[in-house]
């Protein structure tokens, strides 16, 4: 059905040992200009500044993802019922998951009105992108991987595999991150956890004897979170470049010159059909345009941008670690109202708490008992029913220019 | 004070690279005819029953937790207050605080009435033993070494490190049993919490930054203790070693003979105190006598001896996976009173919950707060405190001849 | 056409994270008597002297090797072709290579006059083990196995798999010996290794593309033996090994009664195809009579059993490092003719040289060059050349009691 | 004499765990303008072309570096007799070294007068540098750091650790790109050469029981430059990037308009002291004016470009594989004389062989005998003699467009 290259084609991974690829469409979608872009937008952002080895690229991350899927159909239970159709719309759907990301994801999202997975689904159907081009060779084929981006309903169990909480991209992330990063929690013991899962009419469940596996993976995940994504430092470089481009959109509002040249990144903000334009930002892009914001005559800009650039960061300080907030009179009294919007920022992380382990959502993960019976996992599990109660937890932080 | 050796003596090591050894007593205590007995025995009994490669011996263990106490005189903040001979001290423990362990410990333990700690202590203090006489170049040392194996209070800092919620023993025990079972959990991050440590008015204390290294450690030991040392395959092993001891002493005390040759068991059974017997057990001894009682007259022993031999183990059920326990019957038709003492056993596994994170004892790890306050580690991370909770769940299980 | 496991069974492996075993014949041979019996035997004796974590059994190597048979049969271009028969003749062949492995193996076949191998073929042949029986369900397939183990020709791909200079023997335990020992070297490429493996009429070549993982594959194993197998210390206590049975044969030889019980050892003495005595041979068994020997009456057994027990190893110095020989003349003094035949020994090791890299042996590994042509492995590559050169070089030692 | 920070600085690095920062003037470098600029270009260039995952930059590499100076500090015997003056010289210099790199540096140099090393000695004595402040606390400091980048022979010790056939660079970036491509020779056991390692007569030898170690880091080393830095799919990336340059420099040698802004670099070309405009060459740049460059009015530099951006690189033969190379022929009809010279490239890579194991180069490494006696390395190891005639290797190769 679909045709195969001559020789497997394989890619050293340190992760994996290789990332194999048999299909000829996929060695075309890794050689796309969608792909190949992903190679110039780093992984983890801000992350770099305070674990500075983390610079990998989105790009390994979606070979990542495309390989852990590969290992899925190899090592899961029940995947073997497939068709070939259903098993390469699923390798695709794992390999383009991320090309709608923009540089420094979280700060660009912050700007637009749209998210990176519509932005991904945008360039699977668009006829300008060379995605959807060396899709079309299979009529339906961009519809169905859409529609696996966009939750539509009509791939349930592939859907889930992509994206839920348990899928391939965190399967591959937190494994990855850990490796870039030299952290020592998020490394998960993948194959224990293919080898548990099962597919029971058409959904994920996991055997009682690898419940432990997902404890273990839910508890590095945890601590991935807090220890580095969240990482103040990290948070602190991410919110100064959302100040940035909020304080952009605010000149361009009041119809004041930005000195400099962010052509493309205006027509996104226009437009974020504007897939040509999209395709052109990237982590250089933002790094170059900072660069010359730091000669603004707007005084906010200016200082902003020179901070991002030479690592001036925002001080902070968590709430819970009782701090003495004294500092906050002073600042007040040192910037104006509107320097204040910018220079003095209040930051609650709760997100994983809600999005990561709430409830409904946690409780997608199904238990298989040896006697057939299947349970939710925190109903079998008391460590992750107390975890989910623990990442409600929510950080809250000041953070400021001194 | 203690003398050095002319050049620093390496062991190699796959967890730490190399050993080292400075002191010339260190390197004395080393090759003594007690502690190379702990070659003979492994560290991890039955588990090698079903982590096949889990063969390592209790004398590189004790080489592991040698180092971790090496590597916490080097990392902790505190610990140069120490003296020198505080330091030594320190090693020394460190060193022999196994020597005391008989083959196949925990089931051994079961017909004595001493604890291992105890058999350490014995000797220590013992004028027969290697390891006395060379602690004896100074005087009040063996004391002193044998009052921290036996918590008498007197370094109670010391004794801490050597036995605790967090001590060098259980660091270097979970990575090492991780490495050698190949099991995935059990990487602990020691670098790190080392790193964390502190000692404030002779207590050990953990930085809050470094509170994520630690919950990392106690979810790697809850994982091991489930998936590793209470196995049901090893406590198989384990139990059926446990049903030979009881059938011997039984035969005993009814002046039956017992037909095999384990003087040296006996004597160890009539007084803890015959050291010398003492030491003559090891790992070859224990499956030496069992296989001249493959051919014992004694029924039991008889039934006993060839299942462990020839690994025919109780087959085994978790009442928590919602079992079918109709083979229950079927056993009691089928095997008298006396052969069920042996054949049937009911399991309750709840050791962990008491005596590993029991209230009082998890409460040991204090936090220091930026702000120099200190608190307990399960007031201040949610995770440890449901994680002491779960660990209160009690597995129970029955084994049983088919 | 042989029968399958209902699920694959799994055994937990540091190396290759699982090992799987499909087939039931697989399962019966590892639970065999005789398979078992290698739990009880190290794969490297001595070794454990001077590495002291080297205390993995042989049992786990010939799990090993049985999944890296599996490993080949799913990597290797070419295997495909094998019938399923072959497949598991060398699934099995891979599995049983070793069982002919008595204790302490090099020192143990000083003193017999038939090689391991041959013992193997015996074990498999003869009616009385559990093997033999296990084959017997298929006419012909122990005779198959033992034509393989004794290089007969019958399968020559199968023969050059299980036993050549690039075999699923070598490469499970160069990277076995180097985990468990800690040794830097020896972790090799096994994936890289084979994927450039490619089976060209029957035989095992390698792409020209892959022969650096085979430079580097060989280039680990002259480290192990120099580094680790080779190790002074480890002969040392070989040796010593060596002199007590050459001094029990003496005494025998001479109808000197032998303090010890030592029936089976005898039995095998004086007859190899006493295998019931054989399989009685362990570790354990060995550590026993030379505990009894301690107060053997010859007083040169005596000494040697007392410094065997108590690691009083052999002194030694290595020509190579121009060493003070005037020790010889005070040794050659103090000692009796008789008595220098046991405490003072020449060792020259250039058996690698020989046996491991000789010219027609290294000249079995075939480079494949894309233009379809076939060299020699070292004429293709100059590094192995001089590798086969250089390990000539004759380690000459002399080892022997102060 | 150095200040020393209140609390050790650690940053987190996969290879050691932690790089830890003791003295302020370190911190104050690292956070320093041309540091910080090595974020931003990448160690392996146009390795992560074909080994994805190669996306560390210069500035993880420069940590490594300095870490690595910290743990010979720490393990090699003679080290501690340098005055602490020496040692943080050493520090400083091992921190430093690479600053002087441009992008792409391999090609990038192709079109300078001047090498990195002496771009790192401009910028270390330019008052114009952040670098030269922080230095200019102590006189004479960056004189004499300049001086070990140079090899002036004022501190010859330093220098060689600095860069000779057994230095820090090298020590680090061997495990570091290993780590990163996920290639698997590489990883060098640097404890053991570390604790081989000993300073006599101010010199660095290795005893002769650690060359083993030695022997093993040069195999990794010949491996990671055949298999990995000399790729042809890397080497193809990088000779596109020189001809992008010899095409620029050919433009504006003939005074022809360059249709990009590419000022700093120009600026760089015509006067290698333009500090300024260096400091502003990093990856980013490159890439940004390639990408203006594929719209060229100038058919080469149009076609390199695109070809670079859009990864069509060179195809290419090894002659030493006995290619077919007709395809010569059809290539010279096809393209100009001046295509040619851009679109058919030869190139021979000999440099290993000859820049890194030239015969006085090695005979840097001495083996210090256990009588006392210094050998030179490849007198006393015959695989190091052969290892250093083998890589004369030249590997021609033909790169060409189709």
């Amino acid at each position: 059905m679909f045709e195969k290259l001559k020789r497997t084609k394989v890619f050293r991974d340190p992760l994996y040992g290789y990332i194999q690829v048999d299909y000829k469409i996929i060695s075309d979608l890794i050689d796309s200009k969608e792909l190949q872009r992903l190679r110039r937008i780093r992984q983890l952002s801000g992350v770099a500044m305070v674990f500075q080895t983390a610079e990998h690229s989105r790009f390994t991350h979606s070979l990542g993802t495309y390989q852990m899927a590969n290992l899925v159909l190899q090592n899961v239970d029940g995947m073997e019922n497939l068709s070939e159709y259903e098993k390469v719309l699923f390798l695709i759907a794992a390999l383009l998951h991320d090309i709608g990301h923009g540089p420094y994801s979280h700060a660009f999202e912050s700007i637009l009105d749209v998210s990176h997975e519509e932005m991904t689904v945008k360039q699977i159907l668009s006829s300008d992108t060379e995605v959807n081009q060396i899709l079309s060779i299979k009529e339906g084929l961009a519809e169905d991987v859409a529609s696996i981006i966009s939750h539509s309903g009509k791939y349930p169990l592939i859907e889930s595999l992509i994206s839920s909480q348990l899928d391939v991209d965190r399967m591959d992330y937190l494994s990855r991150d850990a490796y870039f990063t030299g952290a020592a929690y998020g490394h998960i013991d993948y194959f224990r956890i293919l080898r548990s899962m099962i597919i029971i009419d058409n959904k994920v469940c996991v055997r009682a004897s690898g419940v432990h596996s997902i404890e273990s993976y839910l508890m590095s995940r945890y601590h991935m979170y807090f220890q580095v994504y969240y990482h103040p430092v990290a948070r602190s470089y991410e919110l100064l470049l959302e100040s940035i481009y909020k304080r952009i959109k605010e000149l361009i509002d009041n119809n004041i010159n930005v000195d400099a040249n962010i052509e493309s990144l205006l027509n996104v903000i226009n437009s974020s059909d504007d897939i040509k334009s999209y395709i052109n930002l990237d982590d250089a892009y933002v790094n170059g345009f900072i660069k010359e914001l730091t000669n603004s005559n707007d005084k906010i800009l200016n200082r902003l941008s020179n901070s991002f650039m030479n690592r001036n960061l925002y001080s902070f300080v968590d709430l819970d670690d009782d701090p003495d907030l004294s500092f906050k009179d002073e600042i007040f009294k040192k910037y104006t109202k509107e320097e204040l919007k910018y220079y003095y920022l209040e930051s609650i992380v709760d997100g994983v708490a809600y999005s990561k382990f709430k409830k409904n959502d946690i409780n997608d993960i199904k238990v298989l008992l040896p006697s057939g019976k299947i349970k939710s996992l925190d109903e079998y599990s008391p460590i992750i029913k107390s975890l989910r109660q623990s990442s409600y937890k929510k950080i809250e932080r000041r953070f400021y220019f001194e």
